[in-house]
């Protein structure tokens, strides 16, 4: 391998600590630093793996010629102007789920790399989840047939976000989970969006999202900051066979049930006929083995190979935008109070990105 | 007590049996007869209860002027006709959910009963399950608070019916015990309806139902023919507690979470002051200990009771037109892809009866 | 297929009822009667069925010659008197567990029956699930490789016996599936068995039984009629899979999985350097679909083809044997404080039964 | 508060690292140094949490006399060696379970903390999790009323270990919990342990422990490295209510079940009419509200706390040697093919630490 890249992390919150640890354990990678307005936070993190740099100053960072990337874990209204910054002091970028506040500065981050030569990669982490790594392979063999419907439930009882409402803060891993396994990717027109804000708290902390797919299919997420009872669990059905993801089963996380509805289709007949023709499979289930392996450990591998080859993250800003088109969607659905609206599809010189 | 009733099921199909062998069992009631137009079915039944008479005619039930009631669990579509007939005939009616197939022949049998000052009751079974009179008892008295939202997921592989959708074949459960437990009844003035039909079988096999409740709450439901795994959970989030009905859990079918967000609230703030008075409880889980008890023995019995007390049953036919008129405006917000559509409140005569 | 044959149940108490049941439903019976020193129940459990003759004395059902025979549903002290009673009226004998009170009674029934040519059944009902017919056809066809051990946990709420103590109202489950699944039967030397009667009822209320097996093996049993929680679970491990029988999880009753640990044997080698050589197997799990199916249908249609064929039913008198030995040395083990205690074996004029 | 402690921590395998990071996080402690034979593995340990000084050479830390107390997390077979060499240089001592390899070595390490008026803690770290001390809680409170049964399982496919069979490696878990947590710590007089190797390593991997309680009650003790499936659970029946700790349901951890049997004792009565006089509970459940907090850094209080107050840790040597009393008894009983060995009461010099 040639010489290890260097990053810093901006941002010391929440998600900040989890970045920096596994920039620091990566054989890809040198932790230059953390930064953090709060420099007693940005120190602490540094102490809890061993002792880097810390700064209050984003310059600082910037300036360094040293550094090649940057990783943005910061509140998301600020990734648009310090993911330009980075970019345009010639940083590699990665940034935290959502990508944005809106999709217009999206758009203005991902055009911006493009110009630059640079790699900017959303960090979807759950994207690099054995599990999820898992379901993608398990669609892309056909394994599950013709995508019919994916049911997407994440509710918890959860920390009302000062910025954000409950779509922006968890759906995003619904959808970028969607976007990283069906064979189009994220490919919705339209999205109606339900929310509830039943506390009065100035955004809504129950929300159900419904998009068209395909053919008759549908995509629904579930989001609940108010539920005493954790799940997470995706169905994602075929027409050869449906798969169960419960996130929090380490010792099933995903299943494969070879039951479903069978339809015997002959040429001209009728729907009338055809549900004549239905009949049930009650087949056996199957659980792959998966590794118990950190997400993010990958992440960071997935960031560094992306750099040296010159190519789009696997996670690319791209993929952060899709996810971002359906959230606005999403917020204007909830404004016409859960009227569906269209979905933005990327400008063509985007798609090229 | 004074003599017992007698009855007539109409109906031998799936749920035809279990009305008259509880018919039969129960101490308030004789049976009379089963009459199904297979009349071979009627006396495979029959003969599983020790016997009764059979037949393949209507009017031979009708006409009979020792049968006080009939139970009719025939398809939806001939519940209209069957009832009004049996009400014409002088008598008492229970019948299966829905009620009728529109909302306007649930309005005319409604009105019928009432000319005819006979009791029309919905078989809306669940509600008279231990599980779901302890919800309703412990909703009145204020355990949970107000009710924020309702969330209910109903999930199984499941038949496709030849006659009706998941929403007319699911949904009428779910809607009928929101009815049954939430202080006001089902008074939602909207729904947006998300039905999808990916294998092209003439109707919807994946539903969801979103309707706003009064202070911004919601209520929410999703049924589905096509999931491999079966589950059958109720969330009712309140603002002192959340409850959670999961009734595929015999050891434990209803849960009470003292867990959730509480909102310190002073005059004159906004919105984001709001915000930064939640604080987060969680407390104890307590689950009341259930009786096992069949529900349709409670069903024949309430329905002995409101006929011999001249009283409109628990679970009248109101609460059936209340079903109705849900699920006619989910049809419309299904034929207008998504769009919310008003639900008819009861007309002012009808909401009398 | 010849003439139907004609059976005639003892005993109307709990289990009573579901023999009548099934003889009734079977296309290979006609149910002659039912007898119970307490007519009135067996009059219940006749109108339950649709009508059939009742008796409170035996001797009805013995004299009649068109009966061919009998299923014994009494309390156990009682089943040796009646079946050999029935035995000698020329009776085919189908037996409820445990087969007789005492190993000896036990052989008295096994030596008549042989004697007088005729089946005597033992009703080992769990052996005929479709669980338990998987588990042994995937252990026949080697899917598990050498048995290494088995723990079988059995717990529950359940009612104190007023005639047995909990080894011998729950366990005969256990041994008569360990009986029926492992390849050389329930084929242990000795057991060693630890009671617990904490509330002095007078007998053990809680129970342990740990069998050494074959090559290091074990058997171990945990029955239990003081758990406020309910499980029936039964671990069986392998030298290639391991197999789950969770029976309360309708869902996915029966898991194999392809994990383990691994011993790469060489010749010469000692204990230690086989543990440098042991290494593990995180394989994928696989829950075979099974149908729902009432098991004593199965069990009734066998004692129909043991008598047609003139050959041992599946679950032989023999089988209910050597449940019966592990019983009784259980208890000796139980008066020794828990020292283990020898099985006895068949002798061998039995085994050739 | 005085001035801080100072420690080292001894052994930097499997649970030398949390140990370090514990001491290193608590406001109580200085972390002076990480020992291990293998200086770089005690490097990596170091690095992880910040920087510490590191040494192959364990008499570098006994002759520091700025250490007050070492952490002992090397081999259970190098415990004796390493806390009698600790002890003699006057540091206090903590050791990782199981304190000894043999009760003898344990009770010479009792004794010399004694004369040398030092604390010697085990680390039964399940002592300190929010679950166990509230079970401690409810069971001092009597919420449980008088102990009747505990039933323990801690099975999942786990690393045979070089040194320690499974009952040496897993059971000191449950054993010293139910010291911790039974009002007369662990009193039991006798063990029958059945062990089983059916994969010839030369070491018990599945075994079970019978061990007789007071007044007809039982504890019982379930471990097993060949398990595919992951259980730990404990079971502790009450003669008011019995309680469930399913230590995998972070949603649900520890349930108090108010059901049972309950006896309507009367003087002068026999066991059989005591039987007629049982009735059944079938109350709620309740589960209470636990915080999520590591046991490890209690442990590190407590040890602090012992020191400076003089006084033994709440998990004491003698706590250790109780442990240890029971497991040296279970080996003889493996030794006797099962059959029950006394338990050794520690000497009464001993008792009195």
């Amino acid at each position: 391998m040639a010489t290890r890249l260097t990053a810093a992390v901006i941002g010391a919150g929440y998600w900040g600590p989890n970045l920096a640890r596994n920039f620091r354990a990566s054989a890809e990678w040198d932790l230059a630093g953390i930064c953090d307005l709060d420099v007693a936070r940005a120190r602490r993190v540094s102490d809890s793996i061993g002792g880097v740099a810390v700064t209050a100053d984003l310059g600082d960072i910037l300036a360094d010629p040293t550094i090649d990337a940057v990783a943005i874990a910061t509140p998301a209204h600020t990734h648009h102007r310090v993911a330009l910054a980075a970019l345009d002091a010639g940083k590699h970028v990665i940034v935290e789920k959502p990508v944005a506040d809106t999709r217009e500065r999206g758009i203005e981050m991902v055009d911006r790399a493009r110009q630059n030569a640079l790699v900017l990669m959303a960090d979807h982490t759950y994207c690099y989840t054995p599990a999820v790594l898992k379901i993608r392979e398990l669609i892309d063999e056909e394994t599950l047939g013709q995508i019919l419907f994916v049911d997407s439930v994440r509710i918890n009882l959860g920390l009302i976000q000062p910025d954000v409402d409950v779509f922006w803060d968890l759906a995003p891993h619904d959808l970028s989970i969607m976007d990283f396994v069906l064979p189009g990717g994220l490919d919705v027109t339209s999205v109606a969006a339900h929310g509830s804000d039943p506390l009065d708290t100035g955004k809504a902390c129950i929300g159900y999202l419904a998009m068209p797919l395909d053919r008759g299919g549908i995509a629904h997420v579930h989001v609940n900051w108010l539920s005493p009872t954790k799940i997470r669990q995706m169905v994602i059905g075929g027409t050869k066979r449906t798969l169960v993801w419960d996130d929090l089963n380490p010792q099933q996380r995903v299943s494969v049930y070879d039951r479903g509805v069978d339809l015997a289709l002959q040429s001209k007949e009728t729907a009338d006929s055809r549900a004549a023709n239905i009949s049930y499979r009650l087949g056996d289930t199957w659980a792959p083995a998966l590794p118990e392996r950190e997400a993010l450990a990958a992440v960071v591998a997935e960031f560094a190979a992306a750099i040296r080859e010159g190519r789009p993250a696997r996670t690319s800003g791209d993929a952060g935008l899709r996810v971002l088109s359906v959230l606005e969607a999403a917020s204007a659905s909830v404004r016409a109070f859960g009227a569906p609206r269209p979905v933005e599809t990327l400008v063509p010189e985007v798609q090229g990105a």
